[in-house]
């Protein structure tokens, strides 16, 4: 898989015995970028067999202990593995305070520099592009701020028919341009049309990850068709007071941001921790979207 | 068991599959104390069946991470359990200003009282009594300033001997001065001897707590008899550069210690993650001490 995700903690601030605080790992086209990072998301990420030391990407939500306590740890953890590879953290602009001050006490002189980006939940922003991936932040709506992030795959090249370009002789000089779309003019003045000597690429797949956030209509223009969609449903629509004075989803109402946003799949996850079953998020989720998985710790999805 | 140690978290700062960082649950007469709280010592909590909610007092030794980085989640469970009695934290100063700034930046007002002690790492120091148990702290030596911990059931009262009581016909009135092991003198000048109408009190016992230390006598005086003592083993005698230069200790002489200290019984933990087995801190402790232990998370030790 080029492009998965691994569910580390599906669950919300109460952890129980199977479902941990919220992280995800998101392989994304040889990228490694780590989603929140709940307590225990290191070693949510050995029992995965993930290798940490690969992640250069971490992205936090919002400051709800849930979502990062975890992130010193296992900041503390990559250097004492001996990382002197960088990181960047993507998050709210407490964070920086509060990382380095623990570092500080602890007279911790890490091996690798750490970049911290400032989100503050309000606007829509590339983060993070290269010819592989790129990174969006967009607000969601709960009680402090907390941002969305959308991971995209680049546009892929078109893949070359070889056997179209050894028949007409057409120069290997032309490949790239083929590659990308282009057509490609030769010395005599010839043009050669990228149409006759490629494949379509493969198409670009993009997930979205909406946690935490109550129900609201103004993230659909940033997840709109996406492939995958994560979205919260702490609760269900037998709990929508809760829901509403928390500044949750319910199930009910992920299906439907996932109907309107038109998604591929949609995953349910951030299940408070009354919930023994998945049967209540399923049966109000179903009928309004019907490719809905309620996610479990260690779960893995292809985008 | 009136005075229990329970092992949460045995390992050092990379925690594995098997060794949590540090924590340990008391229980002493009634009385629950908390010592240290790595990442993940909630979960572990209730792994080992421990009322989290009877916790009143935390002691946190130092700043580095492994002994205190799930605090904050910790007390955040705590309070979304939904916990009205306070709770009092004895630890470096710093811890404070850490454990405020993450409630603050979550806007999460916990629905009881924190009440911080700090202590400085230099000091031999009553903590807290009443008249079931006395928690002392005393100097370690490490990279940062460290806090030991003793913690001592008070001295019992004298048992009555019902029937000598019963059959001299002393006045009911002498009971509580025999129990404290006082004579009592009647209304006609007579003098009623303890001794005579009670069983001596059983022992009092203590545990006390070191890690992270160097090797260090220094640490003696507050810990001579103790009945159980904790003691950091890191590394073993083949680390011995590693243990100087990280200010830690091997299982000899945590040994040493013991031996010294004239201890009733030795505990080894803190085990550095390159350890699979036991066998070679027990292999190089137990010809200095005999009655040594090396701890797994879960072990309970009676004291």
């Amino acid at each position: 898989m080029s492009f998965s995700v691994t569910i580390l903690g599906s669950g919300a601030a109460l952890p129980t015995a199977h479902r941990k605080p919220t992280s995800q790992y998101i392989f994304c086209n040889e990228r490694h970028i780590l989603i929140d990072c709940g307590e225990g998301t290191q070693t949510q990420i050995r029992k995965a067999g993930i290798k940490l030391q690969k992640i250069t990407h971490i992205l936090i939500s919002h400051l709800h202990g849930d979502h990062y306590f975890g992130l010193v740890g296992l900041l503390s953890t990559m250097h004492l593995l001996g990382r002197d590879q960088g990181v960047t953290i993507y998050g709210p602009v407490e964070l920086e305070q509060i990382v380095r001050l623990q570092l500080e006490v602890g007279h911790a002189k890490l091996g690798f520099s750490l970049t911290f980006v400032p989100l503050n939940g309000k606007e829509h922003k590339l983060l993070f592009e290269d010819k592989l991936v790129e990174i969006h932040t967009f607000p969601l709506k709960h009680k402090i701020p907390t941002n969305g992030f959308l991971i995209k795959e680049k546009p892929k090249e078109r893949s070359i028919i070889g056997e179209a370009l050894r028949e007409s002789g057409v120069s290997l000089m032309a490949v790239p341009f083929f590659r990308r779309g282009e057509d490609f003019t030769d010395e005599s003045g010839e043009i050669h049309y990228a149409d006759d000597y490629t494949y379509a690429p493969k198409a670009s797949k993009s997930y979205a990850f909406c946690s935490d956030t109550r129900y609201t209509e103004s993230i659909i223009p940033y997840i709109q068709d996406v492939d995958l969609l994560y979205h919260e449903a702490t609760f269900t629509e037998k709990e929508a007071d809760r829901a509403k004075a928390t500044m949750h989803a319910t199930a009910k109402q992920a299906a439907q941001i996932a109907q309107k946003a038109q998604v591929g799949k949609l995953l349910l996850g951030h299940l408070s921790a009354r919930f023994d079953g998945v049967e209540a998020h399923l049966a109000e989720s179903k009928p309004v979207f019907d490719n809905v998985v309620v996610v479990n710790d260690f779960d893995v999805f292809e985008v």
